[in-house]
């Protein structure tokens, strides 16, 4: 069993916390999750109250959190609220300034989660009285930003050190197995925040054919770029970008994002095939730990795999 | 002591390898490296007959290695004769195609190190009959490319179990102390290749206003681009970027290269003010990991430091 300042205040078995994926954590996994000893985090993503609901239902009597992308919550906020009736083990938000939102969390005595991708947002995600920040590397799946996980974290932990002490602080980007735990450990971690590990479970809500097709790829074969968010003409702020696999579609378009813009009937296509799971046009969103993930298991496994790699490594399995 | 497999193949006290930074690493910094009980690499960098005659001088007894950026000395090939004359503890290959240098390199009895940027380059080290390879992350200063080095040391860690385990493995991009090093062995890695935090020390060549700018960077004021390559007329291939700080000269021209390649001037002037260490125009190449150095100490001293903080990592200070 890993102790750390995370696991003791949240009551975990394992310093383990699932991303709260926008549209692919939903409350099966969630639930999965925090049932095996972790933290799951239903992706509230866009915000769709209908969804939401559903995934909180979903998760039926466990402990979950739940992740808001913070800019898209700004425009309605009165998300939080329903989402904060349900009084959920944290409140997760990123990409944004979550200033706005720490009264009404704090008033609802809900434990706020900052994910940030650079030193001026940790600052930000202190004075919105985050209990925890998540220092995000550029290699993650999905949205963030480009410092890389290993000296971003060390880096942020310094800071905390000096500004915030009590604020506890998770690694996230690039991490999918036990080594990346005990790594994270390692630089001053209190904890790991994972996502394309358990995107690619079983209890994911992305389409089985977008999710064989991430897995085959590695880690070389993703791409940070805006081609997805002009695809679906959302108007993401800087500095945000959103990694995927590379496919037909960022081939296509790497070089020309003005044609993109351009493309009137692509938008449909491409929200058509994002559902379907048709991984040509639309790039399975994952990191680049891509490459470090072959198969397809239930989320729970996942949690315990991860935790049992990661006590062995800090034994000192890692002498060969 | 931290013994790895790195430490038994070169006979090392730890498990550090200072960076062949092109004109910065000269004799004195490696031999400073070497002598605190790491191997110190010499940078060859673009490829300078007389320049490494001095700097094998400057390493006097020292046992120290040398480094070329590959491409360049398939230009220049008779380089490779003086160094090996020298009967370097390794050869460190990095940028373009080791396979031509591999025979050479094995003749002379000269342990080869490649450094690698993808997947695809760890099979051309391999190829090259390498003897360890450097998984390099995009986090760090100079040139490089864009895998993030936590999940990129453990995926080259997997690729090697599976193709060629007796080949070392080292990690390399946003290493700067202890923390750096206890998480890169938790990830798979035999050791550390060290790049920033060795140029902002004593013993390094580039001019003290230089690095004092440098220092006084945190990791988010940093940018990978190919503008100094511009400035420089230097011809680098794809897909080989450099990380610098930021600096009124990038903040200029990141959104015009094709403006910059068109200042038939500038590059006269931005060489001499790299020479003079005029960081205004000539940002200082430094990674990421500039926002963990804080002071500009002996090498040696850098290496005690690293190795006594990893230990006590390893030996359980990471909890709290």
């Amino acid at each position: 069993m890993i102790e750390t300042r995370l696991t003791r205040a949240f009551g975990l078995e394992h310093p383990i916390v699932s991303a709260p994926m926008a549209l692919a954590s939903g409350g099966a996994l969630a639930a999965a999750v925090s049932g095996a000893g972790g933290l799951g985090l239903i992706g509230g993503g866009y915000g769709d109250a209908e969804w939401l609901e559903t995934a909180f239902r979903d998760a039926g009597n466990a402990r979950v959190g739940c992740g808001f992308i913070t800019w898209k919550l700004a425009q309605q906020p009165h998300l939080l609220d329903a989402v904060l009736a349900h009084d959920p083990a944290v409140l997760f938000l990123s990409f944004g300034d979550p200033r706005p939102f720490g009264d009404q969390i704090a008033d609802a005595a809900v434990p706020l989660i900052c994910q940030v991708q650079t030193i001026e947002h940790l600052d930000q995600a202190i004075e919105a009285g985050a209990k925890a920040v998540v220092a995000q590397g550029g290699e993650a799946g999905g949205h963030g930003a480009t410092r890389g996980t290993l000296n971003f974290v060390a880096e942020a932990a310094d800071h905390l050190t000096r500004h915030a002490p009590n604020v506890l602080l998770l690694a996230a980007g690039g991490i999918a197995d036990g080594r990346g735990l005990a790594a994270s450990l390692m630089l001053g971690a209190d904890g790991v925040l994972i996502g394309t590990r358990f995107w690619a479970t079983q209890e994911c809500l992305a389409p089985v054919p977008m999710r064989q097709a991430g897995i085959a790829a590695n880690g070389d074969q993703t791409i940070r770029s805006s081609l997805p968010d002009i695809a679906r003409r959302l108007d993401w702020p800087a500095p945000f970008t959103i990694r995927t696999a590379r496919n037909a579609f960022t081939d296509t378009w790497e070089g020309d994002p003005e044609g993109l813009r351009q493309q009137d009937e692509l938008p449909a296509a491409y929200a058509k095939a994002f559902q379907a799971g048709d991984a040509d046009l639309a790039p399975p969103i994952v990191g680049e730990a891509i490459g470090l993930i072959h198969d397809m298991p239930k989320a729970g496994d996942v949690v315990t795999r991860i935790a049992t790699e990661a006590e062995a490594l800090l034994a000192g399995a890692w002498r060969r």
